[in-house]
């Protein structure tokens, strides 16, 4: 045997035996399916343990059943799924070649769901499943009465959304690649400090279509857990990532040295206090309800409070998904419609470093790593206060075994001390009228820690009818490598992509955009996008001693492109959906506007290839006509894909969308230029955009809400430790 | 005795006997100063009566004595003043033609503030006061240690702000005039129904110059105590506001109706419940601190918080005043400065409708009407939560008399159930980290009714170092009276300048502008303005496969001009108040940034009167050089100003602003094209902008809070009438 061979195989002995040291550390194992677990999500009000994925103690025969067209897939059902996919030719010649992506229920067909009401017998129930065969990817539909099993056509770019076995497999695969080892050796780095992150490697070209690559960064763990701060800077590794061999391995700059790891810590308990010169502690403040929510949820997903109903449930894409919403007249009492669905369709954060090491840093977090995937269980008081309500979700794995990703959703009321309406008179008519009403609404929450960046999703809704749709980024950032310990260390000219945050740490500055899908119901399903333009008239200065004033002027969009929003200032609408052919008792149309904030707008080139693939943030707003199959704002396939099947690919078909079933697609952005104060980890920043009712309702619908009173109000004492 | 004079006197005689009878049922006389009063701003948890001013219970000695140089003017320091004032030639010939416009405390100057600490002896204390008398303006400032009056230079146009008690005999005094009330009696309204408002008419030229005038519109409160609902449209009474004599009645839409009263009413104790659909009263919801709040007030207006400390005033004009905002640096236990003062400078209100009746109404509530003037005892429990405590005002009435103004201030602890940071680590990593932290906030609240609109101002003070700045518009809107009760008959080309909100009810177009002075001192006087713009960058793609970057580049600066602010999504700016001298560990210069929101730009002619006088809101931001004078955007006298003294003209003097104490001042826009659900009462429109640290801390000041725990969570049991 040559030297040369007989090293490889000492450093391929090695490699295992580290892969197996440092997963045995990690708690994944913990987290694969378990088969015997019989929940299906149901909310319960009792802290559970973070652990991510567990037999539920919450086990009820009656959790096993659907209730409504749009629950998921139970563990069940899953199991069944399974059990028809692997016996489906040519799958059954070979189980073990088989890799499940995305296995969820296919929704019925809105009509059908629509005319659907509690009482009738469920529609049929269909699975969606996304398959990987030998290489080859596989859309399919599974019949559950039939047991049938359909093929749908594929896209014509892009791979699913990776597992999360791809993603750990790809972790530890560079181990298994001597001239890896001996890198990060050479870096100074124990083989058993290192931490790797798998980073989709977005498509840059031709060379980049014929297989599935992932690229892989690694940090030292050495002394913290937030391994995040230590880069090992300039090595990446191109890994193909169904056979796991490396391609390529890229180390553009070994001589900067890794951070220190301290000053990294962030876990509570790692924590040195005695340093810490900030005021004595706050005195305990909650958010306290003794007699209860008051919200219910029938069947685990069907939510009702204030008049407001809608179905919740967990999505391993899109993170939550929020249906069939509808809000209560308070003048007729009638249920009216509001929005069909509403989901987190896709985000794109691209860094803004074009070198080597960093280029390719443009993730796409819902159709590259799942949404919902990443959402781990909430900790309970910290990231929900005390009275709120869990939903669990079930997934399934690679595999295809189900499994229960516990705390995923919480759902509580708030009130933090803002005002529902108010109107005092003041003494210039001295009629002393003193009416004030608080405000109180409803959140439902998942946070997805998408590796280092933890994403805060809320549904907000208000008892005015308002919904806010509002989005937290905190989490941990991704920092470069640098050779400066101090700014007056760096040459002038010289281009930092960022800001020095810590000794030889820079936070790369880069963008968030967060495209929610959201198809309006309002009333119904015909609905038409009307731009409401506030514009400057000029007066006749014979008629008024005012030069100007502003005019709204109403203008229905035909088509979609006359619906691509880019906002300005300086050229303001309104942006409304209505639907034409129901009038309030004065005869406006009934609607619901769309009222944006966190607008920062790409400036990105459009010719850029990961702008090509994002090409839905080139507007803050559109609106397409209803399609069932234009759900991901990305295309279903967005590993790397080149942009062929994107929300701006279907807009710019033009098609009518007045009086039509209509979909509005906003963009929340955000650009970040990292600051010190962002280092260990960041304190939460939101933005959040808003569907308002206009017109929607005859008068103000909280006008008849109760004041507060001390009568009503709870009794509290300090806990016993204060 | 002619016919004629013989109908006037019986006018006259009736007019009279109307104002007692209207008088007699309003509370405003109630709400005369009390001079028996010994109060000072002092803060008590215990909900108090919400009328608008007494004599407190809270009397004690020690309250009588300034412990600060920032504390308002005491009782006792008002009635000192106004007895100086008294003795003051050329008052002294005719006391009872002294009309005092404002008295308040004359901040002593900035390094003589900041200079002051606990135990050193308070400066000198001294008033300043503008005067009317024998319809001559005066601006005095008295000094309480000699006893004397220095005369000030008077602004080259404009009038003080009104008094309370001009803006209530203007409502009266058209009463006095028989045509009015022969025009009032042919709208079919009886005077004991009528209701009027006293509307700043603006300036319009030269014939408005030479005397202050305001103009009267009134409508009729039978039926509801909402009158604003039912305007006696196209109705406008120029009064000479000296003389309080009618100069012209303008009647332009006589046949326009009266709109109804059913369905306007909104006090909670007038409204049928009955034919509310709305689903079942909430359960109580509370902010329960049973430990008490963390926050502690020394002397009745030092504030400490969580590493904060300001000083918290009411104020007249400005409503409140938050001033020597310091932050405590977690890692050293250094006091920070960050801010020296803030404070609602100005607001500007203007109408978009040029006819007659409306093309005046273009509000400057702050130096027009006196924001904290206006703002009325807030309702515990449902203004503010019940953790509140309450600040009280004390100001001078048009006599020099002092008044207490109950519960004008609330300052209370937040907790909405947002997070402060957190990070899971995800599967990928599979470290199992589950660590959050609750995002507690601490907000001082006073809301202003100017008439019909309801102002909230929030000062939040987060624990990040972030201090969020938001305002709250509720309240009634100005509606106009129209022919139509459906859109339907509506003609084709015709102008409404609004939303038919209910029968013969148009909800007119208009803007809110808040403009806010900013004295930021970060870490010091010595500041600089930085834009940090965001700016693509192409790349050589010889180099990268990306075609382009976000690259950001700082520019300071120079003068006034340069930091004028056209806000602009496609070309954006981080705007940083650096202090240049001082730098990070790592070589950043300290900083804190201004981060927009609200951001609705005014799109009125720039040469339009209305505009001229309100241009300090033509750019979203400006950066001035301080100057003690310069705190009121619009000018010192706003009423009828010409616009010759606002912040637009001193900032066009382009002074250099590099390296200096600078101010910034920026404006929350906001279009209000009305809809139903704004009628009778509108729920809450909340905007906010930010104070944000950048580069001010070394690393995240709450990296080390601690997260909620079961055991120190208050013990709860629901009200006994729950």
């Amino acid at each position: 045997m040559e030297p040369r061979s007989l090293l490889r195989l000492l450093f391929l002995l090695l490699a295992a035996l580290v892969l197996l040291l440092i997963h045995s550390t990690r708690s994944y194992l913990h987290d694969l399916p378990n088969s015997s677990s019989t929940l299906r999500p149901v909310l319960n009000s009792r802290p559970r343990p973070t652990i991510t994925t567990t037999v539920s103690s919450q086990s009820s025969h009656e959790s096993d059943v659907p209730h409504h067209p749009l629950d998921p897939l139970t563990i069940q059902e899953i199991n069944t799924a399974r059990s028809i996919i692997l016996s489906y030719h040519p799958f059954s010649s070979s189980p073990s070649s088989l890799i499940i992506h995305s296995l969820v229920l296919q929704e019925p067909d809105k009509p059908v769901v629509l005319s659907w009401h509690p009482g009738l017998p469920l529609p049929p129930r269909h699975a969606s499943t996304i398959i990987r065969f030998l290489n080859s990817s596989y859309s399919l539909t599974i019949d559950f009465s039939t047991k049938n099993i359909t093929s749908n056509p594929l896209p014509s770019s892009g791979y699913p959304t990776m597992t999360i076995e791809d993603m750990n497999s790809a972790c530890w695969a560079p181990l298994s690649d001597s001239n890896f080892n001996a890198t990060i050796l050479g870096r100074g780095v124990r083989l058993s400090d290192l931490a790797c992150l798998p980073i989709s490697s977005g498509w840059f070209g031709p060379q980049d279509e014929h297989r599935r690559l992932i690229k892989v960064q690694c940090y030292s763990a050495e002394g913290t857990a937030n391994f995040y701060m230590r880069p090992i800077e300039g090595l990446t590794v191109l890994l193909d990532l169904d056979t796991k061999q490396v391609v390529h391995i890229s180390d553009v700059s070994p001589d900067i040295p890794i951070p220190k790891s301290s000053g990294t810590e962030y876990r509570f308990d790692s924590l040195s206090l005695k340093d810490n010169h900030k005021t004595k502690p706050l005195n305990p403040i909650s958010l306290e309800q003794p007699a209860g929510p008051s919200f219910e949820i029938e069947n685990g997903h069907v939510v009702r409070w204030a008049g407001w109903e809608f179905h919740l449930k967990p999505d391993p894409r899109a993170g939550v998904v929020v249906s069939a919403v509808r809000v209560t007249d308070p003048e007729t009492g009638e249920k009216r419609r509001v929005m069909y669905k509403g989901f987190t369709s896709e985000l794109f954060v691209p860094y803004m470093d074009p070198t080597d090491a960093w280029y390719f840093k443009t993730y796409m977090d819902a159709g590259e790593y799942g949404f919902g995937l990443q959402a781990m269980p909430l900790v309970p008081l910290n990231d929900c206060p005390r009275n709120a309500k869990y939903m669990d979700g079930v997934f399934a794995a690679a595999d295809g075994r189900p499994y229960v990703r516990q705390n995923m959703v919480c759902l509580f009321e708030s009130y933090g001390g803002d005002i529902g309406w108010r109107h005092s008179e003041s003494p210039i008519t001295g009629m002393g009228i003193r009416e004030a009403r608080p405000k109180v609404t409803l959140v439902a929450r998942m946070a997805a820690s998408v590796a280092n960046y933890d994403y805060i999703v809320d549904w907000e809704f208000q008892t005015d009818g308002l919904i806010r749709v509002k989005a937290g980024l905190s989490g941990i950032l991704m920092v470069k490598g640098t050779p400066y310990v101090n700014m007056n260390q760096v040459p002038k000219n010289e281009e930092m992509y960022g800001t020095l945050l810590s000794e030889n740490v820079v936070g790369v500055i880069h963008d968030h955009y967060i495209t929610f899908h959201l198809d309006m119901d309002v009333d119904g399903s015909e609905n038409s996008f009307v731009k409401v333009k506030l514009e400057r008239e000029e007066t006749d200065q014979k008629e008024s001693p005012r030069v100007s004033y502003l005019k709204a002027t109403r203008h229905v969009a035909k088509s979609e492109k006359e619906a691509q929003v880019k906002l300005n200032l300086y050229q303001p609408s309104e942006l409304h959906v209505v639907n034409p052919s129901k009038l309030t008792r004065v005869g406006n149309p009934v609607g619901y506007k769309l009222v944006p904030a966190g607008t920062a707008a790409t400036l990105m080139d459009p010719q850029d290839p990961p702008q090509l693939r994002a090409a839905f943030t080139n507007n803050q707003l559109w609106v397409t006509p209803y399609n069932k199959s234009e759900e991901w704002a990305g295309g279903v396939f967005v590993y790397q894909s080149k942009g062929e099947d994107t929300l701006a690919v279907w807009s710019d078909r033009d098609r009518s969308i007045e009086n039509k079933d209509i979909v509005l697609w906003y963009t929340l952005g955000f650009h970040h230029v990292p600051c010190q104060e962002d280092f260990p980890i960041m304190p939460t920043v939101y933005s959040s955009f808003d569907l308002k009712p206009v017109n929607f309702f005859e008068y103000n619908p909280i006008l008849k809400s109760p004041p507060n009173l001390e009568k009503d109000l709870p009794i509290c004492n300090a806990a016993a430790s204060a």
